[in-house]
């Protein structure tokens, strides 16, 4: 069957079968589909859907489009977000779960857009290195129990290609399509289980909670027809994470956490998926066990020390977490005081996304360079009280920025922040969590 | 708006507004936008649709990528099918509405796959020169009253390059998408009047009378808006048209229905089509009137001598027209026997046009060479009782292509015919006509 057979068979809503599904990948990766052939098939996809079966068939191709790690009797426990602004677990979590005898492989990306990423903030640490390969990545698992390294072409080249394609043709919205993106880079990973954390609400990809549902259910059945263990996590997107927003200054923020000093939220979040990790790997009976576990590891500074270790494994020395003015900061801070008095109803993470980019904290372009210091610290989020005047967000930026900053300070009173006269009712940080095992 | 948004906005079934569409077309004929976003939105159109607005405004915009023609005052009056194996409606039916007074424009195209072109046809005939560039055209409509040339880059340009794009990306079989390709040249031809003759069944584009329906509805919206009146015909393709396929083999066809010898299928079609011409010519008040004059002319042989003065006007000799072994015609022929006895049941054209292709009658690429000689001539139609080893088609061959023939041969008692033991019920040839003036 050809490729425009294939195309007009999903366009009819047919199933595609997996040799069908196998020759796009492999051809497209080969560059022997053409992108305007691959985005048909990708808008036929997002709109006539896929069946759980040809999920798992994309999300293998992509999968085996590069290496695919192999961590045999070893137990690997890996975990993954959707994304968000202000979204910072990965450096909490890794630590506590390796504190508490998890191995942790991480394999995380660049940020582009409102999006930061993880790879970006790790390098606010000067020396850092991000750039091992597969063989030192796995080793660095085997024999110190956690490491973090860049996306490498080696891993899930297929993916590369087409959602790179996805992202200029509308085809990104698609839960078929994200699930064997997301999945077919954590199954090359070689982790025998995830830890899913799918965010909703106005700062995520799933703005419902219904999508995130659908994306949690067929996330469940790709791992578990691979044979992965799994457990996803619903959590709330609707404002940032934490009170930071900008490289060095949620890298700042995750030290904190570590050292039993974090804002709530993320610290909650961080050690619940950290207690997922650690049910996958065997070592808790449950999530209550694993959770105590994981907060004894903050206390008796076990998991700060995994830190520490992280930092000196992959070539970096761990005074940052001493003294925080070895991160690069920006030199000045400007606060915005509220223009309104009550409850703050909304605060829209996405717009302080790219305004953190505009201050230069994000990339616009690919080629875009960062400046690790600059950023926001939040004063007050949704359900705090605030009068008028009082402080509201600090604003951390250069000498010649002043002009951006004015432009920042008016967006953000008029565009980031609702208010309301009474206190509206919290919402769940953590709505929903299901464990799934493969056997 | 950006592209992406546009895509993005016909993914979730929005309408899009009339300067979105004609920004689209605009930089996609202007290669700004790339054919891997085109085809994302070709997608999403095909799949979610579009209304008569949106399909309006396509069309315009399609139109408006190139020149437009403007007869001002003359009323002209084209004519289209969308096409089907054996199709020659144009040679017989230009002439008779000529002959009747009509002005007629034809611009039309060269085959590919199964279809043939009508301007390949006509190339049978030495030294009729189908080049002529749109000044030329305008005045042999003008002053000659017909004119056929093939099809020019001046007229929709964006409907050439959104055609082949669709071709490679299993989107041509969309309602919208077909009467946009077919409107925006019709359109650009500057009639006042349009024939269109639907075709439906196993050899046509549109499958079923529904669909046939739904183009016919779909293009007589698009007409009314852009004022120009319109008559669909609604015709059964569900066997070849004639009894001949192959180039010399059907412009013969036509000269014979020309000399009121052809046979009855193509020539009340053409008839019935040319009737549609002289209605919207405003020559006749009605089809039935138009219909007696259409048949008057071959009579009187105004038809045919209309026919000898398109092949002078456009630099070919009508000495053709008295002798046919001035064709171009293949040296060998081979006669094929029923292997079964009965009535036929069905005739496969598509695979009749394919097998014609094989012979060298039809192009499998743009830059295949034709031989204008080759072909098939049916001794038996759909409903025709044939008893076994009674002679079934003909095939005409070349002395290089026995092993071909052979393969032919096999295919098409195989595959192309089937029988019933009882006569099957006679199909209508013309299903439905609908006349719509625009005031």
């Amino acid at each position: 069957m050809n490729i425009v057979e294939i195309i007009a068979k999903k366009r009819n809503n047919k199933q595609l079968t997996k040799p069908e599904i196998e020759s796009v990948i492999k051809e497209y990766t080969e560059n022997k589909i053409p992108d305007y052939q691959m985005s048909a098939l990708l808008m036929a996809i997002l709109l006539n859907g896929a069946s759980d079966k040809e999920t798992t068939y994309l999300t293998d191709a992509m999968m085996n489009s590069g290496k695919v790690l192999d961590f045999k009797d070893i137990t690997v426990v890996d975990k993954h977000s959707t994304g968000g602004v202000g979204d910072k677990t990965s450096f909490i979590l890794a630590p506590i779960a390796h504190a508490c005898g998890v191995k942790v492989p991480m394999i995380a990306g660049r940020g582009l857009g409102h999006t930061g990423g993880t790879v970006d903030k790790i390098e606010s640490i000067k020396g850092f290195n991000t750039s091992l390969n597969l063989k030192q990545f796995k080793e660095g698992v085997m024999n110190h129990g956690m490491v973090l390294i860049g996306q490498t072409k080696d891993i899930a080249p297929a993916d590369k290609k087409i959602y790179a394609l996805r992202d200029v043709t509308g085809t990104v919205e698609s839960i078929p399509l994200i699930t064997a993106s997301i999945m077919s880079k954590k199954l090359a990973e070689g982790a025998s289980g995830i830890v899913m954390d799918i965010k909703f609400g106005s700062g995520a990809f799933m703005k419902t909670k219904a999508d995130a549902q659908k994306l949690a259910k067929s996330i469940q059945s790709t791992a578990l027809r691979s044979n992965k263990n799994i457990i996803t996590v619903m959590s709330d997107m609707n404002q940032p994470l934490g009170l930071t927003i900008g490289n060095s200054l949620e890298v700042i923020e995750c030290i904190e956490v570590l050292k039993g000093k974090g804002p709530k939220d993320i610290t909650d979040l961080s050690i619940h998926l950290a207690a997922g990790m650690i049910v996958l790997a065997g070592l808790a009976k449950n999530i209550s066990e694993a959770t105590k576990m994981a907060k004894k590891s903050i206390k008796n500074g076990e998991a700060l020390k995994s830190f520490r270790s992280l930092l000196k494994y992959q070539g970096a020395s761990d005074k940052y977490v001493d003294n925080y003015k070895n991160f690069p900061t920006a030199k000045e801070t400007c606060v915005i005081n509220a223009n309104n008095s009550g409850y703050i109803k909304t605060i829209n993470g996405l717009k302080l996304g790219l305004l953190c980019t505009d201050l230069g904290g994000g990339r616009k372009q690919k080629t875009d360079k960062l400046d690790h210091g600059v950023g926001f610290t939040l004063h007050k989020k949704i359900g705090d009280k605030v009068t008028k005047n009082s402080p509201l967000i600090t604003i951390h930026f250069n000498k010649n920025q002043k002009s951006i900053v004015e432009k920042i300070k008016k967006e953000i009173l008029v565009n980031v922040y609702s208010y309301s006269k009474t206190k509206p009712t919290e919402a769940k940080l953590i709505y929903k969590t299901d464990i799934k095992w493969s056997k």
